[in-house]
């Protein structure tokens, strides 16, 4: 990193940052300007806090020169990462997988209906929420441990392995029993107990981005997990809070190349949540595989009119049919395989 | 609510939510227009989500008419509330109260310094945090239960309830134990399992507003914690994130006196985290005061220097001695007490 | 537009905003609630502004059942507008069109050097800017006059027709007779005088979204220059201001079907602005043209580590022709034709 | 500005980035470190564009050290600057400045009425907007050259210097000569031809900070101001846009601290645009004055409710007078005099 010294740093300041990092470990290389000292500090910036050396006397700015993750970065681990689900199922491979579902269980016939209507259709993955965050406390919070169970048989069903949700670390090996793939909601980002008992499990970890935070956050929070055992991490984008109200979120497609520059990690795309509205998620399911995504995540109710959470949003299944159709059509000009 | 129904609406959708809504309960009063129809609905909100009605067939948008949140709302309880802490301090009468301390409490020595000094210059209250979120895995992530232990040798030592944060329900009652205001991180804001059990616990909640969280969210994540049972919640504007990069975050004090028209609850302001430069800490907590806060919650470190976290924004004793001054002189203005 | 009562309104309120409103040719239907009066009121919302409606006594909100813009509406114009350029040339048609070069007209040698590589490679319009906005008045300015006369030269070696910014009224007669497109850049979309007089050139007009703008803005800015007699507007995407430091914007690719849907006019996509980072140009372009758009807009320069403005953002001829070739297999897939 | 490599650059890259600072007149300073190079560069910032750099091949990152405007800094002028309007008036002295009156000027009698009546409560200037930037084509645009000759008529019945605002540099020689300040809308803080312009008139500059604008983006605006001749800039804080939609924008007050810390120009604040809501207003004027703020601007309407713009956001005389008297108990206490 480098430290940046005010024009009214003294000799004490210096030496004091000086001698900071030297005890931390770094090298040290002192530039005295005209203006300003620039002190060039190598080492490893996992032993000190840049924020820290910020608040010393004298300093007027630290830059850092590495990404602060380590684990997760295309520096330290150069091959994509490819996660394996099943047998048969790995994102980040050639194969384009599409995760699709109800946003939440609402009970057997519901489930069953949108997992057999999604096999057919080229979904590889079954998506449903047993337990859900609301906004609101008077709004359906999920079946929970009844919905585990209904997308236990809707697995059973359809052959589709299933990503469902964990809120809180407290139910998390109950759903380890249930899913083959635990997700990690927007609003979860940076709970930091959840992701550090996430590298634990024996499990893949779907972590979404948070509505409010940079990529370099994101790639922080999957490092959480792998640091703690777990390097099956999938991230997923799912748009950031801006001033437009037009769409419910801004999905931020540029994150694709941009994690695949900086990390090896796989990542997919959830087009419903990005938008809110299903009449803009095939338009947006398209960019996300022109853009490198290597999967999606998508809403699909067999009656978007009486889905008890995010009906707006949700495709029926003839449109979910059809856009996996276009899908199908751009894959192999991506180098895609789509089932 | 309002249904607007699109121009292309047949019939049949019409009298679709018409019959959804009076099974819901709902009275309705239908104006058909020239160009659309138009279905004012009356009823309790809470009986359907309007998020469902928008994704019927012909349905163009609802327009909320009321506020979602009912038992935070000032409609609902019309006079401010005051939440006791202690026997002598409640936040939210007309006591103006600052709690001050350092971001995580590092060691016993770090806190005892802190806590006299910020009680000496007029605190009635002392913050650290034993269980620390952080967006890194290799920063110091908090004492832990030995932290919690330190704090109540502070307050032991200085009088001053202690306010900390609980970052996972598992944690809860441990830190109940110890806590006299539990703390709910800005990042933990839509943790609903947290607030929920919040609901249960004998203490007062300070409730940080999430970075991407709008007002109405805030409220209804205090709504979360009142309607489990626990009406003593304070609010706390901290900043919310935004293009600007000078600040840490953009600290929205037009939150106070929105928060003081739609709700009965206190609300307090952390300049600390909401500007993340502790030059800017002074006026910020002026502006706070002068715009009808009632009280602060701020980053007080005797050496910033060495701070294990949020350094930057961390005043030295000295500082927040002299910005209490300046909010002694300020208080009766505003028609407030500052001890 | 519905008015929303509030729930104190007196009959004489009431009486006031329907009497204001037959007053400006409005029809009403009074809904008289139990908790509130809501007024529906069909008409021509341009006969009246709806912010001052909600400054009347006894209201609480207005909520606007169309659209604010007429002209540029799908409603008014349902089939797709296609813009022409040349007599070859038109935007909005099958043929996906590429308006490359350079961010600023440097020179002769550069200009021409860029022109004919982006034409052999594929481009079918030149971009070049001869007066530019820039944030710090010590940044170069452009060659004003002269960098006009150079980009004819340019149309000339290459019969690519030109795409030059205008950002001054007084500047347009002289820039009309260069262009073969007028660019209203991000930073004028909302000035309000120079789109009233884009209204009265025979040229198109390519009006850029400006950062902070929503899509309903962009479209009452296309409205402006419409409802002034041109109706030659392409709408460009050029990414909008958020939280994320890693890109120089956030590119809203979701605004492409949006805007599809809300308006008849062709839209395209600047990927070089919207990510500030040449590298990760290709993929936004191919999602561009995955999510519908019409063309793109990309910065190419002949030696961008020489560039005067946005070299960071440029790509090389070499890679812009990498770029195309992908894009010409993604093209058919698309119903799309590519030079 | 520090340069700072990429891990792969090599010899001839390190070279070319020497070569090319040296050549613009900087003193050079490299720091080979064990993973990558940086290259320290003192001189005159003016003199290369570090996007420039940036495009370099090899570079990783440019980090500036000095801020990119310099007549507007505090460095180059430490003492605050006080800008004259009348021989009485002048902002940025010890006297707090209310500037007051409707958005739009309407019409003869509506000024007047208003203009008085902020005078009588204690505004010393007048505000009035005779050509409206309207973000619909079809909203009032303002009486023009009418408007300018009834702001006149007020100056005279009120003896209240009188600010408007000047949208397109045609008309400003107009507008100079009816008006004491000139106002720069915030939607175009960045017309560049209109800034360089109002360096050359021999009037103060009331300039408003963009929706979307950084600090240093506005004070890269006031730069162009004072490097063209005008140093009489007063800068105006009017919030910024954000996810947040219960306020019209997000008044960043903490813009003022900021402010005072890097320039030595007065700085004011626009509740009423802030806020976008009446009530909020004198909360928000109050927060303003103890953060420091050197004056206000407000919008006072007779009749809010028949106002052709900003209605929902503008004061009574009677509110807003009962405004200014909590300023008054308030400005002692930050050293402000009031009149």
């Amino acid at each position: 990193m480098i430290v940046v010294m005010q024009k009214e740093a003294t000799e004490a300041d210096i030496e004091a940052v000086r001698e900071r990092l030297t005890a931390a470990g770094f090298d040290i290389h002192l530039s005295p300007g005209v203006a300003r000292t620039v002190i060039g500090a190598i080492g490893d910036k996992t032993r000190i806090d840049p924020a820290s050396l910020e608040a010393m006397t004298g300093v007027d700015k630290v830059v850092p020169i590495l990404h602060p993750f380590k684990l997760a970065s295309r520096e330290f681990h150069p091959e994509n990462s490819v996660v394996p689900v099943t047998e048969k199922i790995a994102i980040g491979s050639r194969a384009f997988h599409i995760i699709a579902g109800p946003c939440a269980v609402e009970g057997r016939e519901q489930l069953l209906e949108a997992a057999l209507a999604v096999k057919e259709a080229g979904a590889t993955m079954l998506r449903g929420g047993a337990y859900k965050p609301r906004t609101s406390p008077y709004s359906f919070q999920g079946l929970e441990e009844e919905g585990l169970k209904i997308l236990a048989e809707a697995r059973e069903a359809s052959s589709l392995p299933v990503v469902t949700e964990v809120m809180d670390p407290r139910y998390l090996s109950l759903i380890c029993e249930y899913a083959d793939v635990i997700q990690v909601g927007a609003r979860n980002m940076q709970n930091f107990f959840l992701l550090r008992e996430l590298g634990c499990v024996p499990k893949p970890v779907l972590l979404k981005r948070g509505p409010a935070a940079t990529i370099e956050e994101w790639l922080l929070a999957a490092e959480y997990i792998i640091a703690a055992g777990n390097p099956n991490v999938i991230l997923c984008e799912r748009g950031i809070r801006t001033f437009e109200t037009y769409t419910r979120n801004t999905l931020d497609l540029s994150a694709i190349p941009v994690v695949k520059k900086l990390s090896h990690l796989p990542v997919i795309v959830d087009p419903s949540h990005g938008t809110g509205k299903w009449a803009l998620v095939p338009a947006m399911a398209r960019a996300a595989l022109a853009a490198g995504a290597d999967g999606l995540l998508v809403e699909v109710h067999p009656h978007p009119g009486q889905a008890l959470s995010d009906g707006p949003q949700s495709l029926t299944p003839a449109n979910f049919a059809a856009m996996v159709n276009e899908l199908r059509a751009l894959a192999p000009v991506m180098n895609r395989d789509l089932a």
